[in-house]
C-alpha cells in the first residue's frame, strides 16, 4: 500500500476519476446543424409535445447523479461536501466501469433535509435515476423514502439497498455451505444505520422472522423508549417477535448468523463462542471491521466475511450498485423495491457456482470474467422483477439483450480507459 | 438537411451527446484499494483539513454544469426543462470537443428565481464553474449577478457574456475592413435581452459612448418609464448620452453599426438605407435572423453577419463559451468580468489574420486547425486577464502550457469520439 503522501500525489496527478466524452461525431457544418441549432429544435419541440420522449431522445435514460451531503463519509463522519467528493468520484467510476452507467458525482452544499430533497427533485429532469450516498441516518431514510414517493425515477440508496442485497447474497451461499435453512435460523444484526435497516427490510420481505437488531442502547424491541426514531420503530415492528430485551451478548446466544454494520472491533471471541453450531460472522464496518477475518475464523466462525479487500470473502457493494442500477435503467423502473433486491441477491449468489467454498462465498470483483457474469445476471434479475411488478415506464424490455450487453459494457470500459489514461492532458 | 422524422430517429439512436468514461485504470485489487476504500479516505481527510485542496485532488477543477430552467430555449420560448435538455446536451458536447471542459447538462424542475439560485449554490462543491443557459430575462441577469457575488467559482452566462464576446470580435474585424475608429462610430442595438445587455456592458467596459439600445417600446433612455426594469435602467445609464427618444428607424439614421439581438425579420431595406456609409449589420436572432445575409448585402450592407451556419460570417457562440471556460478554469478564476471578455474578443478577432475579408470576419468553427488556434489564443487571453486582475485562486498559471494544450485537446477529442461512436451499446 502506498503512503499517504504517495496517495495524494497520485490523486493530484489524475484529478478525478471520470471525464465526459462525446458519444457522437461533429465533423462538419451539417453535423453541427443537426446536433445544435437548428436541428436540436426539432427534438426540443417533440419533447415539449410529449415529455416522456426525453427518455428516448436524450441521454437521461443512462445518466444518474450520485448525491451526498458529506455528512457521513465512509467511517470518517461529517467531513463536509468537498471532502466527500473523492468518494462520490470513485463510485462514479465504478458505476461506469462495472455497469455501463453514466454517473455524475455531486456533493451538496447543504445538510438540511428539506433543502436536500428540493435540490434533488430540481435535478430530476436531467437524470434517469439517483444514487443517494453517505448521508447520515436517519435523515437519509426520510430523504430516500420521500424521493421514492415523489419522483418517478429510481432512487437507489446504496448504503441501504446495495449493502442489503450483497449481504443477503453472501448469506444465501454461507447457509448453503452450513447446510442450514434460512427460515429456521436466528440472525443478529449489530447496528441500526443504513446497512442495518436495509438488511432488516430485505429479510422482512423474505419473511424471515427470527431477526434481532442491536444498537448502542441494546436490543431493539417493540415498546422501547430509549434512543428510538421512526425507523427503529419500524425495525421493532418487524423483528424480535418475543420483544427480547438485553445486550448484544445476550441475544448472540445460539445465533446462527451475526452481522456487524456498526463499528471497529466490537465483535469478540466470547461473542462468537456463544453462537450456535457453524457460526456465520459478517463484519461489515469499514475500513476497520467489527472483527478481522482471521480472528473470526480463529475464534470459531464457520464462515467469516468482511468489507475489506485484504482477506477472503469481501462483502463489497461493487457487486451491487452498478448491476442493480443497470437493471433499473434498462427496464425503465420507476422505483426501487425489495423484490428486485431479493431477486438480485439470489442471482448474485448463483454467480459463484461450483467454486463455492468457505473462502469464496461471493464473486471477487477483480476479474473481467466474474464481473461480466455478475452484471449479466444481476441486471437481468432486477429487470425481470421490474417487469413482473409492472412498476415501469413500459419500455420494451429485452432481458436477453440486457444479459448479452454485459460483456460489451465491461470490455468497452477496458478499451476506453486504455485510450483515456494514455492521453490525459492534466486538467 | 434531414426531415424532422429523420432527425428524431438520429437522436433516438444516439440517446444523448456525451457519456462519462474512466480517466484512470482499475485493473486489480490494489488499484481498487487505492482508488476506493481505504485509499480514498486519505484524500477525503486531506480535503477536510484544507477545503481548497478539492481543486487539486478531484475533477472539480475541470468539471462544470450547464444549467437551464427551460424557460427560454432557443427561439422556442418556455418549453420546460425536459424539452430544454437536448440543447444543454449539445452544449455539453461542444464544451468538451472544443474546450476540453467536462460539462454536465442539467435542466431544473423549477423556474422560481430563488429556488434556481439555491439549487445552483447547493451544487457548487462538485463543480469548477457553471454555465447559465436559456433562462428568460431579466430573471437570468438577477440569477447570474447573485451567483457571481455569492460563489467563488466562475459563472458564465453564455447568452450574455459569450454572445457579447463573439459579437465584439466580429465588430473589431468589420471596423478594420471599413477603416472606421470604434470610438467614433454610432452603434444601434435592437433588443435588450441577454445578448443586448451583454453587448452593452462590454461596449461600456471598452468606453464606447455612442451606443443606443431599442426595445419594443422604442429607444431606451434615462428617464423612460414605460417597460423598464433594473437592467434596462442600467442600459439607460450607460448608453444614449443625449437621451434620445424615438423608434428604431429614428435612431438608425447615420448609424455605422446595427446589431439585432431581437426577432426574425425586423430589419428592412429602409432601415439599412438610413445608415451611415459602409453599414455594418449583424442579425443575431436564431434560428430566423432579423434579416438574411443576402438581403442585408443586397440592401447595401458593407459587412453582414448572422447567427446562421448557412451563410458567410456566422456569429457563433462556439467561438466563445468553450474557449472562455477553458481560460477561466486553467487560471483558477473566481468570477467572470468584462476585461476577460474584451481580451478574449481581441484575441478571437486576431485569429482571422490575413484571411480577413468581408465574407470572413470570424474563424469558421468547422476545421480542427481554426479551432485549435481559437482555443489556444482565446483561453490564453482570458487567463492572462484573470492573472492581471488577481481575481484568481492563485494556481500556478502557465500561459504557454494553456496555449500548447489546445492542439492536444482538439486532437484528443477526435481520437476519443472515433472510439466511442464505433462502440456504442445503445443505452
Amino acid at each position: 500500500m502506498a503512503t499517504d503522501e504517495e496517495i495524494l500525489k497520485i490523486y493530484e496527478a489524475s484529478k478525478g476519476t471520470i471525464e465526459t466524452v462525446p458519444k457522437i461525431k461533429i465533423a462538419n457544418k451539417d453535423d453541427l446543424s443537426l446536433r445544435y441549432t437548428p436541428g436540436v429544435a426539432v427534438v426540443s419541440e417533440a419533447i415539449k409535445n410529449d415529455k416522456s420522449k426525453v427518455f428516448s431522445y436524450t441521454g437521461k435514460s443512462n445518466m444518474i447523479a450520485i448525491i451526498s451531503d458529506g455528512s457521513r463519509i465512509l467511517g470518517l463522519g461529517n467531513i463536509g461536501p468537498e471532502a466527500g467528493l473523492p468518494v462520490m468520484e470513485a463510485k462514479a467510476l465504478l458505476f461506469k466501469k462495472y455497469g455501463g452507467v453514466n454517473a455524475i458525482p455531486i456533493c451538496l452544499d447543504t445538510q438540511e433535509e428539506e433543502a436536500i430533497i428540493d435540490t434533488i427533485k430540481n435535478l430530476a429532469p436531467a437524470f434517469g435515476g439517483f444514487n443517494i450516498e453517505d448521508i447520515e441516518s436517519p435523515k437519509c431514510f426520510r430523504i430516500v423514502d420521500r424521493l421514492t414517493k415523489e419522483l418517478d425515477i429510481p432512487v437507489l440508496h446504496d448504503d441501504q439497498h446495495g449493502t442489503a442485497m450483497v449481504t443477503v447474497a453472501a448469506l444465501i451461499n454461507a447457509l448453503k455451505l452450513a447446510n442450514k435453512d434460512i427460515t429456521k435460523i436466528k440472525i443478529v444484526i449489530n447496528g441500526a444505520g443504513s446497512a442495518g435497516l436495509g438488511i432488516v427490510r430485505l429479510l422482512n420481505y423474505m419473511k424471515i422472522k427470527n431477526v434481532y437488531v442491536v444498537d448502542k442502547s441494546g436490543i431493539i424491541f417493540d415498546g422501547r423508549n430509549e434512543n428510538m426514531n421512526e425507523f427503529k420503530k419500524e425495525i421493532a415492528a418487524i423483528t424480535n417477535p418475543e420483544k427480547l430485551q438485553g445486550s448484544l451478548a445476550d441475544v448472540a446466544e445460539k445465533a446462527d448468523v451475526l452481522i456487524g454494520a456498526s463499528a471497529a472491533g466490537v465483535f469478540t471471541k466470547e461473542l462468537i463462542g456463544k453462537m450456535a453450531d457453524k457460526p456465520i460472522v459478517f463484519a461489515l464496518a469499514n475500513p476497520e471491521s467489527e472483527i478481522s477475518y482471521n480472528d473470526a475464523k480463529n475464534f470459531g466462525a464457520f464462515i467469516a466475511a468482511t468489507g475489506r479487500s485484504d482477506s477472503f470473502n469481501q462483502i463489497n457493494n461493487i457487486l451491487s450498485f452498478p448491476n442493480i442500477m443497470r437493471g433499473l435503467l434498462d427496464s425503465g423502473a420507476k422505483h426501487v423495491d425489495y423484490d428486485m433486491l431479493y431477486e438480485a441477491a439470489k442471482a448474485l449468489a448463483k454467480c459463484v457456482g461450483k467454486d463455492l467454498s468457505a473462502e469464496h462465498i461471493l464473486p471477487a470483483p477483480y476479474s473481467a470474467k466474474e464481473m461480466i457474469s455478475v452484471l449479466s445476471n444481476v441486471a437481468a434479475a432486477v429487470a425481470s422483477s421490474v417487469i413482473k411488478s409492472g412498476n415501469t415506464r413500459n419500455h420494451e424490455v429485452n432481458i436477453s439483450s440486457i444479459k448479452s450487453n454485459a460483456a460489451k459494457i465491461i470490455k468497452r470500459s477496458i478499451k476506453l480507459e486504455k485510450l483515456t489514461t494514455k492521453t490525459q492532458i492534466g486538467n
